[in-house]
């Protein structure tokens, strides 16, 4: 047996309450290493033959763990426990295909002996079922199909708020890095049964608030709408009417960094060390500056930190209690007084731990059953423990799905063994609610990306749909959109019928009525992968009843269903290339 | 290669800063199976050659991780790094010794690809150094050397507070459970010279506020001191004359459940469910109530959660605001009123890490650099991560010194390995100031363990003070008091002299110089072993210039040194049998 290879963590995703009374434990091994996996558990207190203290025994229950998933180079075991008294004290048992059995404990690893279940030897434990430090997710969150819309290229409602310069509205533009072309708040209300009819319920905005660029990611006011998007009482309207159409609502809050035409930082370049907001930035050295470069967003020998290397984002101190309190007002504030559902953050990780368990309460106390979704491109564990992030947008889980399905950076194994480690990263209950976003204002457009093969996006959009997490479409995607990286994916909503693919559009309306009518499935059912050949080009995966069969190859392959729910390119029980069938 | 063995993870002791500028980052990997661990890091938003995107490359340091520990299965590799930007994006390229090389990203595991690393692909990352998060301990615990009081056993410095059936103080007794001898906090004041001739320069005092047993951990009042130890005045005195000699005072907080004779569980009995405190426990069904047992401490269908099954500690809801209110009030009030240096947290697993987190942020608000100290017998790595515990009591750590080097439960080799495990749960910062303890009045006296052999204990003593983190005493060691399980580890303290062990305390006096002398090694040198022999029975640690070599074999075995700094059964160069050597 590879010794080596076992890895379990107390109190983590390797062991965690799911519900207010069953615990998950999990176990990594080496892949196809183990004959089977024994898990001794029981009340910490509870001793057998109580009268001679030498020879009580540990009062345990046994049950064998599943393999559940596995990767290129792990099998993961599971199994779901409960103790009456919420106090558990375990061991693993493990008898590797060679024959060898050892037991694996909080003081390491032991060749198997029976004292050593029956004496308890450096047991593991989850010492009280705690429902306070239990990882809880709001129930609507899974019940989402979210739609992002990037508000100043969405929708053109109110000419007369529109910027000096703004261009004439055309979804064959490809805007320049600094356009305007005058989307606004009352564009979306106006278009809320497009919405509707999509059957997206959940709207995610990029900012909103009174800021410089068209963007909005450089904020200037938290507590002004932009003025060239609206004002409080149309957008407080326009959370009404989504709420009345049950769509929810997700702001966007940057509090990373701030604009440089803020208040807060001019008052900085005027005062410089003087300013009563000195300490509410990361000033390195006096006086804040920096060299500029060709390049609007690169500086060099910037003196202040910043959000990447852009000086017109200097990056805020949020340990300063002034500025921590600043932050949590905004964030308390569009809660209470316009009844938003969610907070996204921007450049979350950047921002510190400290600030976001208080963001976090602060949420909470303002409003039930409120999402918290950060921007974490990479793995995000220290995030997802339960006192800060409910989910982060899942560009790890999407990379692999993309360089996978479309860009074959990856194999179709190494995709499902990406996809896989990703999975056993979190805690059931968050993979759950994890934001799989295919693209969005940072990144190319999914159709340009698949180089405007409009059956491969459908197959990926497809088989994201199919996975674990709620999918966000980004503004556009449903009539076939395309562009590069910003600022080309920020393009113009085409609104007029003859730019827009009414056949795309058909397709999302039909994959989103999927994701609501499997819902409870496709959230909390198992991920089985039940063929993955990369030479074939053919991926299958099972959520429950539900299965899809993906083929990326270059010939057609037969499948046998009971019963098709969904499909493209398919003919005579086979799946042509860029085809995809889910069935029963 | 054994691929599955490899092991990282972001933001955890795997990957962490150690000063405000510099991080640590580690990698796990099977033993005995790699040939070299090349970390490649550097700011994530920086690429050379910005001309064209498609052609960019990141631009990466790139430093060989060292081996610095290993376990029976796994080696540990580190290294120390920093990125002016304070930001980190980081891959191992990892080289086994049979040739194979692959990338270990934060996607999991690829083949070896040069473009992996200039294309960065899937990279894990610290986002921003945020010394607020960062994991700091206050200075002046690496300096101290504890000792433990049980206040009812120490000494008897006021007859007139004596509980009503106090026995005559006898250190030859072996105390019943329910008996009193006496012992108050005038006894400790009388014998502060005692502590300051041993040298020890902390004081971890077992609970003192008002309670029914002789142990105080079924408190009825946590705002007064109890009736027969002394009151607020004499306990303020005395932690002056503490501070005055040097000396930090630890009290301990009974937070996990309070005594069934307090006024709340009083009145929860008497209203039951109308009870105003109903809420602050958790009773599972009403009325509260038990089958008692010819055991007091254990209880037979209780219908409220307990400390273990003892009926007369039913358990607080720290997650009721009331309770947390009323308990984080108390943690403030010993701090701010009598100028305490150190909260030890009983049973401190069982509360929920919610609470934890808010009585971190009220003792830090109270005082500068204050330590807190979780009983935790496990693990710990969840109260470990900077905003709980600063500490743990080590007992995980000295299980494994007591069954290696003691009772032979494990080898040599095994208890190094166990050692070492522990030593990988924590960031190094934590290890310098973890409790060790080899004796408490949780469990037998060490030299009883020892089978009353006064070498092996002085030699299991020395290998102790050897270690990072920071020894406690549990008073009447350092004259060589025995005793098993509580009650009988709790005998009085034999101020007779007589019955004093002068040896013995000769012995601990000298160790305890030692440990001041060479403090700054023995907290933050590396820990290295340079022989482990379970056959021969040897074993040598290394840190820094010093080096300690311990001999529980049966033969005298040889040594060379150039000084000897202390040592036990030493002749002509050879260590007999019990016997050790510090030496450089």
């Amino acid at each position: 047996m590879n010794k080596a290879a076992l890895y379990h963590r107390p109190e983590s995703e390797f062991a965690y309450l799911y519900t207010r009374d069953t615990m998950q434990v999990r176990l990594q091994a080496q892949k196809d290493d183990i004959e089977k996996v024994e898990l001794f558990y029981g009340d910490p207190y509870l001793w057998e033959g109580v009268e001679d203290p030498e020879h009580q025994t540990w009062k345990s229950a046994q049950v064998e763990m599943k393999k559940v998933l596995s990767t290129n180079r792990s099998d993961f075991f599971e199994a779901e426990i409960t103790v009456a008294t919420k106090r558990v004290d375990y061991l693993f048992v493990v008898t590797g295909l060679d024959g060898e059995k050892v037991v694996y404990t909080d003081q390491g690893l032991l060749d198997y002996d029976e004292t050593l279940i029956t004496k308890k030897y450096g047991a593991f434990r989850l010492p009280y079922f705690h429902e306070t430090d239990r990882f809880k997710t709001p129930g609507w969150v899974k019940e989402t199909v979210w739609y992002q819309i990037f508000p100043e290229r969405f929708a053109n409602g109110d000419t007369q708020n529109d910027p000096e310069g703004t261009k004439a509205w055309n979804a064959l533009d490809v805007p320049d890095r600094q356009d305007f072309y005058g989307g606004d708040l009352q564009g979306v209300l106006d278009h809320l049964d497009h919405l509707t009819e999509l059957g997206v319920n959940g709207i995610y905005f990029t900012p909103i608030f009174q800021a410089y660029s068209n963007h909005k990611y450089d904020t200037e006011d938290y507590l002004a709408i932009d003025k060239n998007f609206g004002d409080k009482a149309l957008f407080k309207h326009l959370v009404e009417e989504a709420h009345a159409r049950g769509i929810k609502v997700m702001l966007d809050a940057v509090f990373n960094h701030i604009g440089d035409t803020s208040p807060q930082w001019q008052d900085v370049l005027k005062h410089q060390e003087k300013s009563k907001y000195a300490d509410w930035f990361h000033v390195n050295s006096w006086p804040a500056t920096y060299t500029p470069t060709d390049d609007f967003e690169n500086a060099e020998n910037a003196t202040y930190d910043t959000f990447a290397f852009t000086p017109h984002m200097p990056k805020l101190n949020t340990a300063n209690p002034e500025v921590e309190a600043y932050l949590l007002e905004i964030a308390d504030y569009w809660i209470r007084e316009f009844d938003i559902d969610a907070w996204r953050l921007d450049v979350a990780d950047e921002v510190d731990h400290t600030f976001w368990k208080k963001f976090r309460a602060t949420c909470d106390a303002a409003k039930k059953d409120f999402y918290i979704l950060g921007e974490v491109w990479h793995s995000a564990q220290p995030w997802l423990v339960g006192d800060e992030f409910t989910a982060v947008m899942n560009y790890a889980y999407t990379d692999a799905i993309k360089d996978g399905l479309i860009t074959k950076k990856i194999s179709l194994p190494q995709m499902v063994s990406n996809i896989n480690t990703q999975l056993t990263l979190y805690r059931k209950q968050v993979n759950q609610v994890m934001f799989n976003v295919l693209d969005s204002h940072d990144t190319p457009r999914i159709l340009t990306v698949a180089n405007e093969n409009k059956a491969l996006m459908k197959l990926v959009e497809t088989f994201t749909f199919l996975q674990p997490g709620v999918p966000c479409i980004y503004y556009g995607d449903e009539y076939a959109l395309t562009g590069g990286m910003d600022p080309e994916c920020r393009k113009c909503m085409p609104w007029i019928k003859e730019e827009q693919d009414v056949e795309m559009f058909e397709f999302f309306k039909e994959l989103i009525a999927l994701r609501h009518a499997y819902q409870e499935v496709l959230s909390d059912a198992a991920v089985v992968w039940q063929e993955v050949d990369g030479k074939k080009g053919v991926v299958e995966i099972q959520r429950g009843e539900l299965k899809g069969c993906f083929n990326i190859g270059e010939n057609a392959v037969k499948f046998e269903a009971d019963e098709i729910i969904f499909s493209n390119l398919v003919e005579d029980e086979t799946i042509l290339p860029f085809g995809f069938v889910v069935y029963k």
